[in-house]
């Protein structure tokens, strides 16, 4: 027996048009939200639940929308079809309220509702690498994550 | 109805002896590794399986064991306990090979069996933070996964 069970703690709150980000954790689990004040980033996971189906499950790579003509594992991108489908976003925390449960963020790659499954403070030691190498495809991109929205505006998907 | 199921896409090695770490992935997944040799780090997500137990998936806070004292939520922190215990461990690739479906590291955190869910390119505009800030309790922490191990290698748990 290999499954194992996940359950959301809450979800994914996004209004594009009002520029409004926000991780929403339900009651049960908001002790879990003390002292994350403290920390300026999170990393998400999120369960990209429109992607739990069998086929994008069983999807094992494909092309890549930003390389055309490199086919990839999708152990190789973050596309959200994958066997598991977790995904992972690092948020900049713009404020933690643990009466609400609301965590506000600057932004989040997740659609209005996405089930939550973790939160995790973003610590430099564990998540911030000073040297990376990365696929030729990937090169001209930004070095750092502040540096994504100017980039992911000038770009067509 | 509110879970969802995981599936282990493979196992950590890990001999602390040898030095040796690896993620094996199952052959039925093996696909999914295809390009990853272009990325010179990744994020593992793995299953904390020996706190998949009621009592540790319902643990919300804990006394932080390097801050005497603090109090802190399990989003707070990067406790195995949590509601769902998966864990985040951004490793140096050494090597790849997709048809072995072996990934070897410089380290990982888990021990050797443990379930394997996903494996993440390491892309700085995604993971890469500038700037950042954390607690009082990590100020004094390497700003960086490359110090890490020169840093734990002092540390008394």
């Amino acid at each position: 027996m290999n499954e194992m069970t996940v359950r959301a703690i809450g979800a994914v709150r996004a209004d594009d048009a009002k520029g409004y980000y926000a991780l929403e954790v339900d009651e049960a689990y908001r002790e879990g939200l003390l002292a994350l004040k403290e920390f300026g980033r999170v990393n998400a996971l999120w369960w990209a639940h429109g992607m739990d189906t069998p086929e994008f499950r069983g999807t094992l790579s494909c092309e890549l929308p930003y390389a055309p003509g490199v086919r990839a594992g999708v152990f190789a991108c973050r596309s959200e079809y994958r066997p598991n489908p977790i995904a992972l976003t690092s948020c900049g925390v713009l404020s933690v309220d643990v009466d609400k449960g609301l965590v506000t963020l600057d932004y989040i790659d997740a659609v209005d509702g996405t089930p939550l499954l973790d939160i995790k403070p973003y610590i430099p030691v564990c998540d911030r690498a000073r040297e990376f190498r990365v696929a030729p495809w990937f090169r001209e991109w930004p070095d750092c994550i502040e540096d994504s929205a100017a980039f992911f505006a000038k770009f067509e998907f």
